[in-house]
């Protein structure tokens, strides 16, 4: 059994977690950590647990977390994150990070984007993205990963495959994504104070968001030059999912066939991803790890739509897919 | 035009009020306070109201209200406002007062319920309860209404008049009520973060909620004797409404069809009470200050169902029908 | 007083039109009419409106609406409107029409969005858009006004005076627009069942929705040459609104700011239009007769965003501002 | 592996048994019947399982259902459960029947309260009742379950084993239940049409509901003499769930602390009943088998609060669960 100990255990993506390794067969999870004083029972914390899992959250101490887990994973705030990641990576567990610290590979963009000093620069640009889909080797023989951000896993997922075959125009690529409430974590606040979110959608952070650099650079990668994406979520009145609607310009002579017939050959064997001929929706994938991905063109444009659960595939199940790739499970242990 | 001061402009039933009053032909708003030290204007604060309300929102200072308006709303915390209503009476305005100082007519048993020492112990019992159904007459002479409370105004409406004419049991009466979560206030706490409340229904407070003691003593006033009510409030997963679902032993040979006539009788020329025969909704009276009321009978039991709109019936809207009341407007102004 | 008709009087538009007109103090609502045979009380259809309206549903004969009324709005389907428009205005009826029966100036056009042969051929293209802001003018001489589709009127407020004072490009205009599910209408069907559409979101009709050639119509209009918008409607887990984010390219050297300032320029002596600086969201509007705008500039591109409540500013409250200005009243009679 | 069909697959409970099913070790879904006649392919039905099951939705054969499945799951309504069930257990199937048709042990009372000839009466009477946590031994043995009604489930939990001990009076019992829209059914009806149900609160079926006299006959099964329970249900503007709030009194004495205690002892050993301290919330057990049970005291009265997911403890949970059990599985495989 391999022992587990999540850092940041009051949050949603941490719950999510818990509930997923508990039906893994090979974890055992051993330590949860906050920052809270009192070491709330897990039950307190998350009556969902209630007699489910005998835990108190302890305060963050490095060398009991060492003593006590194989595998660690971080549900910290970004710096926070790599502050801890250092020393339990350079003290010999594995680790996946929910965090933002190790995504960029450009030190000056992440202080730039995240106005801080990175705690862990040695490591930049040395940590696999976690995405299996793209990055199964290097994830395999990695002590530390970077689980990618929700936003980003939902727009790329379609969007690589067709730039890298040259289907799309790699400029003027702008994504509109609809998130719900629990992607802003579990901190109140007015903003999402039932009563002010509730039957209403805005848009938020439009062109600032964080997650727009992460795109950049995953695009960029995929199509072999910049990609600067318009990026604008929006927070809609529902708990979970997020719907992303990518629009991109068709090359000449390529039609929405050819991209779904692309797409659908890219991922053919990928248990969690599903090309569909329907439009998708947040509900065809809550509680799960997939993401539906189809394309529709009109005038000239290409419109791709993909819908992911925003805490699994866009959180946790993709730490647990991660988690399964380290350790050589099969990916989808724990997830179908 | 009379001058109109709110206190505790940041609220959901102070919005709900300047709403109602900016309708009203005979009223303008001359202030609005809070405890902002930096004066934000009324439209950041209620964006709803940008361009409708050129005010700041001052911190209070008794003189410059008594300066600055001829009656007072005052959408303050209990105890936090009985300690301004004081000289503001005292000062000449006449008050609606929507907290709970001024509704019970015992000092100890306000004391017991609410934790505090009465700031203004000489008028308890002198202030009438602002439910004009029943209590039109001392609203019109008076210069402070103790607004009622919305769990209050949803059961006493229809259990009054049936206590009154005998046709159910003064003991035993049950009270499983259900809100929406603008009644809890508009600021943010863990229970009304959207993805806790989203999606979830549990009653709280169970049997210790401080509206009991008011709904027994107005059904004590009615039933001529002491009524002990068990009352179960329930968070529900919506904005606003209030459905109250009332458990009360029928007296002997009494009827459905009889308590329904009663209840008929009784609001025949009420604008805001409707007795139907169709079970109400609080999608019915959302918005509105409408109360909805049926009943039916089953094993004995009456069941008593009414509606109302937490924020307007419940709150703002019979805070304006007072204060037609007191300044002799038609009742419904603004209302409909 | 002008005694008014409403024709298809069972569904969401039309309840939230006698909402309104309830309180218009001009106007007399003498006849509803709907299709269904056993004649309700309005009171049974809508709930909400016990008490308030003694009128049953007739079936529709068009002496008897014409006897009756002075003025009709129509919120009947397409074509079906048409049908009884015709004779209503020949027979001197001043109307209104929901339907998307006059919008499109182009015969051939129209039948092949809306797959049907118009019923009213002659008077295609000699009908006012109901957009006061926009056609005042004709609006107050015309005896058939052309009420606007909803997210059209969500697009191009705010897309039509960018066109026109050249701050935007007039090719490659993307709308991605939310709505809520009342904007389907009140007919059950499996996608507007509450446990279908609740905690999701997802696109429909991409590319297809028949308010693209509205949008792209008068949208050419203010431009000075042809619009081709790609539209993408999504449904949203909430009751009513639409947020549209439009997203557009900026001439060269135009900046935010002088977006920004040419719309609050344009708008300014509007009384439902909000130049704002804050990202709007549908609850600030809910239950108004506002437009709310702003925009925003990323990566050369302007992004677009406005919010309106469907049922009001997107239907009922359109049809209500353009009858005060086809007799003469206050623009914001009874929609404040 | 066992070969199970389910007959009326295109409903909540039959997706909810899919998904439960597709994670069991020892079950291979081999048949999906539904009455249409195109015969849709499952992940046309229910879009989440797009890619994980590929069957067809077949009309129903009795011969083909005996020659595919050992077991088999009747999602179907009343009445029509019974007739295909008759033939199905007589032909050597194992059945868990959904539907009312074998839970009541009295024909006459059923006929009345469902308005229907019972399509196989010697059966009545004869089948265990799909509790588990009470008729284990009888489950275990049986070709035939009758799994429990959602509102029984959650009143009678908590309930029987009060009245058992004597620590509640028998008569006089009020279950005032809140259930989410799915308990509804697929079917779309103008009730349940988003914008009607959203944000709104209702009674339904006041003491008339079919569900009564199944709690009825199971709790004087376990008070030993004649229980009449006031039951009435809610419906509340969420997907799943149900909250029971039940009012019992107090046997002379008892404590609110006895209550809990006898319901701990009791319960100690389920895996799926959990005796909290906290007031239950639907959210604390949606998505899982588990019930959720306190109490507290007020007012001589005791107020019994339990929560379930319908679709699971109170539908496909609990049928999975007794499959376990009549197949000789751990109770919880599948359900954890």
């Amino acid at each position: 059994m391999i022992r587990a100990a999540i850092l940041g255990a009051t949050g949603y993506t941490a719950f999510e977690l818990m509930r997923l390794l508990l039906r893994h067969p090979g974890v055992e999870l051993t330590m949860l950590t906050s920052r809270q004083e009192d070491q709330p029972h897990v039950g307190e914390v998350h009556p969902q647990l209630y007699g489910r899992l005998d835990l108190r959250l302890q305060t963050t101490r490095v060398d009991e977390i060492l003593a006590a887990a194989d595998v660690v994973f971080s549900c910290l705030p970004h710096a926070a994150s790599a502050e801890l990641v250092k020393p339990l990576v350079d003290g010999g567990a594995r680790v996946v990070d929910f965090s933002a610290d190790y995504r960029l590979t450009n030190r000056a963009e992440y202080e730039a984007w995240y106005g801080v000093e990175h705690p862990d620069p040695q490591r930049i640009g040395k940590v696999p993205y976690g995405l299996p889909e793209w990055f199964r080797e290097e994830i395999r023989e990695a002590s530390l990963v970077a689980n990618p951000g929700c936003f980003p896993t939902s727009a790329i997922l379609p969007l690589g495959p067709l730039l890298r075959a040259h289907l799309i125009e790699p400029d003027d690529i702008i994504v509109d994504s609809k998130t719900g409430v629990s992607g802003a974590g579990r901190t109140p606040k007015l903003a999402f104070h039932y009563p002010e979110c509730n039957e209403s959608i805005s848009a938020y952070g439009v062109g600032r968001h964080r997650h727009t650099p992460e795109m950049d650079q995953l695009l960029a990668a995929h199509g072999g030059q910049t990609v600067e994406v318009l990026f604008t979520p929006h927070l809609a009145p529902m708990e979970r999912g997020i719907l992303s609607t990518c629009y991109a310009k068709l090359r000449d002579g390529v039609t929405e066939r050819d991209a779904l017939e692309l797409l659908r050959n890219t991922y053919r064997d990928e248990p969690f991803i599903r090309v569909v001929d329907h439009l998708p929706a947040t509900r065809h994938v809550s509680g799960s790890n997939f993401c539906d991905i189809t394309v529709r063109s009109s005038r000239g444009r290409l419109v791709v739509l993909s819908a992911i659960d925003n805490l699994i595939k866009g959180a946790s199940g993709a730490a647990v897919q991660n988690f399964n790739c380290m350790y050589g499970f099969d990916e989808t242990t724990a997830l179908l």
